[in-house]
């Protein structure tokens, strides 16, 4: 391959249905890479280091933070995870197109590190409905679910920094936007000198 | 609707088949307006005005253009050609996308005067190929292809001014692409905000 990779950054809302679009569209696309996250946490039982994650010690991720080699990094509880920037490089130097799939903080930080990325809003039908969809699932407390919904005002504030919007009011729909917007992407001028 | 349509340009060198890929985009998309030319030569058999074309007389086509009222004109042969501003924008302040196909010369007009615009490069697969496909279709003299195909090396030169570009080396794979870029487009933050 010749040209270099896209990246496209698929991001959201907690609970806006990014992890189904995101499974969906690496279905359809064979020639697009998932980027894939470091962490701290022990593998659970089925999981493969370099497929699911990459497994580090708390010494090896802090070292990774202090070489700025993270796109982005995050505390979750006791543990870190971490977008590590060579894996992602690497497969767009080959010429993939790059899939990461992350929450609003996550990707306001790539976005500083590498700001020709493609970055799109999975947004909900509207607050409503991810409010229904969060008690549905069952996974979540009352109150846990109160406290994503006041961070999901907030994170709407963060729209503007995005290049795509797509709700997800049908899976089917949003997934058929998004890659769209991924063959557009592949046809801009810009991608193709 | 609330939004403001957009305006989607779709351009290239003659022969290349932007005609029958504005044709099949028309037939997908019902919601999409077709800009209508304005001409100085006489209505044929079967045409309609205001829906092939708005028929004028020379003197009111000059006024049009001494108003400022085409994003392009030009002249053929001894006929004027252009696109009247109004009824585009008109169909733009109705929430209505607009669909323009042109040669480069125009789009490079329009481009000055709706820089706003989507504008989409179709591109033959190589010059060997447009040079084939302008001979197969019989209706050019050979000395007219030559012309064509020099004009083709120049207007190679303008794809750096288009958004997209999109080589059509498979009719159904081209007007996927520019299905694509409109579905994409409409979902731009800046289209939705």
């Amino acid at each position: 391959m010749s040209r270099k990779g896209i990246l496209f950054v698929i991001s959201g809302p907690s609970g806006v249905g990014k992890g189904t679009i995101k499974d969906l569209l690496l279905s359809r696309l064979t020639d697009v890479r998932l980027s894939i996250s470091a962490t701290t946490r022990p593998p659970r039982e089925g999981e493969v280091a370099g497929r699911d994650y990459f497994f580090l010690d708390s010494q090896e991720f802090s070292a990774m933070i202090n070489r700025g080699e993270f796109l982005e990094y995050a505390q979750v509880y006791t543990n870190m995870y971490g977008t590590p920037k060579r894996y992602v490089q690497d497969k767009l130097s080959q010429g993939y197109d790059v899939l990461l799939e992350i929450d609003i903080q996550g990707a306001m930080q790539v976005k500083t590190k590498m700001p020709q990325g493609v970055f799109i809003f999975i947004e909900p039908p509207s607050i409503d409905e991810l409010a229904f969809r969060l008690s549905s699932r069952g996974k979540d407390s009352q109150e846990s679910i109160a406290a994503r919904l006041a961070a999901s005002h907030a994170e709407m504030e963060s729209l503007k920094y995005y290049d795509y919007v797509v709700v997800n009011d049908n899976l089917e729909d949003a997934v058929n936007k998004v890659h769209s917007i991924i063959i557009a992407e592949r046809c801009r001028v810009k991608n193709n000198c």
